[in-house]
């Protein structure tokens, strides 16, 4: 038959519901988000990125046995193989880090012996392996590209602390790593955002792991979702080359029908929650620092388009992360690898989810096509 | 809000509109297939790939002048690369094909100096660049695998012709040439197809042509999408080897509560109208080889299946060309990436219909998981 929708189709599928997931839970009116039922308040205060991961994997909070079990397993699966690093060697230098992250995750299926099987436990050790793997791959291509020798994993350190450490090659400040963990702990996932969607339409033909995840890398990479917190710091960047009045450029923007980064969200009507945290830790980082520069000239943007028109904008993920990242010494075009390096999580939770209970996910689009029969006019005649 | 559905849900997006086309027709009920409304019957009796990859991208067949000029275009995009062939060169000899191909597209990307560009214009080149590509991947690295040097591109042969070709060393029969290129057609396009629709969800996040291509390989690679006729193959080989009756043993599947590859479809509810062709194009390869067997033995299956039980279970495009295939010499292996070899047509002018007039593609999940807020218990207590 042809597509028969039940409901007049809503352009994106907004608010469709694509499927049941004991994983994430937002409500976008209340502005709550929460992983396996605890808030991401909860969590970004009291939490790790490894506690979340074993949280989004196995449905529970762990132990202390259980995390420390998980955290060795996540550390002996920090290597940074020699056919990797080669094979990162042969990139242009005008490589996109997403693109090179997206093509070493492909890349590495064929040498996981366990790829071809989705039996749960594989798909668990899967799922540990690629988080490690993808935060060594960002960081060591960084150094790559750099002309910097690639920095050896230290497995005594957090999984945040680990990557500073390669990304720099030196040891973190504790304000750093813990930055960098809440960072992580927040972006770890958030439902049916295009890249985890992705994702689980891909996982869906019960495709390998490797190939929903380089998938997700590859939606990611799109600016309308990975790349908006690099869009916020270019604006910032250009604001303060100018020397421009935040607000003015604003609402110079405004004027000019451009979209302002950063603000708005399909899914959250009110203050998307983990703003609140990357707010205050951009706020209190550029305290630290001595240079509260970018937390400020946000800070201005964020109340006048909390008032502009009647219409309340509010900042989301990728306002604040912007200048928290660059207050921690991160390069612009590393924010999109190191969402990865965070949704990892939350993509393999997803594959695995749908592994588990799969239907294909295969909908119906809305013809608007010339009407069939059209003519197969003979060439001579067109 | 938490996830409004306004109908109930429906798991895998069954039967649900995700957004307007003018790409595809399918009338499941009618067995009805077209691309920009010409049916599909005529286009398999009267057009070839070529025409077909014209009409999908630019929405009209082409004429005298425009196919010429478009097979130039394509026939210039046919270039092996030293550093490609370097590259698939790398992979281990236990690679399947598919990740392969998914991982040498991703490759790709970085040396397009056009891939960040998402306009009509740019994409319409990178959509010829990658058809072209893909074929020769696919042909490059079946070589490289067996220990055979790469065969040159031949400019002056059809994209069917050349395939066939490159893959084996010697030029084509007219028939095979002719039976690829009405696979080739068939497969071109079917609509939201899995790996279709992962690769609009990709590029709905405005990532680049390469990035929703590489998805679309990993989505296609999926046993439930691109490996059914593979899995049909087997199933003959195995009744070939037993010198079981081929009714029998499907029998025994059916009461071993085995699915049946290559029958039944999401959408159709009466014959696959590609099915058609591939079940007259077996029966002809067979006769003029002089082994019918495979085709004899399908059409024995085919035959039980439509009549076992109350429920009709019509073949799909997957069950002929199993044994098309295989009488054509082509290897089992090869059967998903020769699927990527057609349906990149379809992928590509999906992907510019989305860029042309994008919205972020992002549903929500039916959350049932544990209620927010659950405690977060602190790690002695647990």
């Amino acid at each position: 038959m042809p597509a028969t929708t039940t409901a007049p189709p809503t352009k994106g599928l907004q608010d469709v519901g694509a499927g049941e997931s004991k994983i994430c839970y937002i409500d976008g009116d209340r502005g709550v988000l929460a992983y396996r039922g605890i808030d991401i308040h909860e969590l970004a205060t009291k939490s790790n990125f490894e506690e979340v991961c074993y949280l989004l994997w196995y449905g529970k909070l762990p132990n202390k046995q259980e995390l420390s079990t998980f955290r060795q397993k996540l550390a002996s699966e920090r290597k940074v193989d020699a056919k990797v690093i080669d094979f990162l060697r042969q990139f242009p230098k005008s490589a996109i880090p997403m693109e090179v992250l997206r093509t070493a995750v492909s890349y590495l299926g064929p040498y996981d012996s366990a790829r071809e099987s989705n039996t749960h436990e594989a798909n668990l050790n899967k799922a540990a392996r690629l988080t490690s793997q993808i935060a060594i791959i960002v960081a060591a291509y960084d150094r790559i590209r750099k002309g910097k020798d690639v920095v050896q994993p230290d497995a005594s350190l957090s999984h945040a602390g680990n990557f500073l450490w390669m990304l720099n090659g030196e040891k973190p400040t504790e304000t750093a790593e813990k930055a960098l963990d809440i960072a992580l702990i927040l972006h770890a996932d958030h439902e049916l955002n295009a890249s985890t969607f992705a994702a689980r339409v891909i996982a869906a033909t019960m495709a390998d792991m490797h190939s929903a995840v380089t998938g997700a890398i590859g939606a990611l990479k799109g600016p309308l979702h990975g790349g908006a917190n690099e869009a916020v710091m270019k604006i910032l960047y250009d604001i303060d080359k100018k020397g421009q009045d935040p607000v003015d450029y604003i609402k110079e923007m405004l004027a000019a029908k451009k979209k302002v980064p950063g603000f708005g969200h399909r899914v959250y009507t009110t203050e998307d929650p983990r703003a609140t945290h990357l707010r205050k830790m951009s706020h209190d980082l550029g305290e630290k620092d001595g240079k509260p520069k970018w937390y400020d000239m946000s800070k201005k943007i964020e109340d006048y388009m909390n008032h502009v028109n009647q219409k309340k904008l509010n900042a989301n993920v990728d306002f604040y992360s912007a200048s928290t990242y660059t207050t921690l010494g991160i390069d612009l075009d590393l924010f999109t690898p190191i969402f990865a390096v965070s949704r990892i999580g939350g993509w393999t939770a997803h594959i695995i989810e749908q592994h588990d209970d799969n239907r294909l996910i295969r909908p119906r689009a809305d013809y608007t096509g010339p009407q069939h029969p059209a003519p197969y006019t003979p060439i001579e005649q067109r």
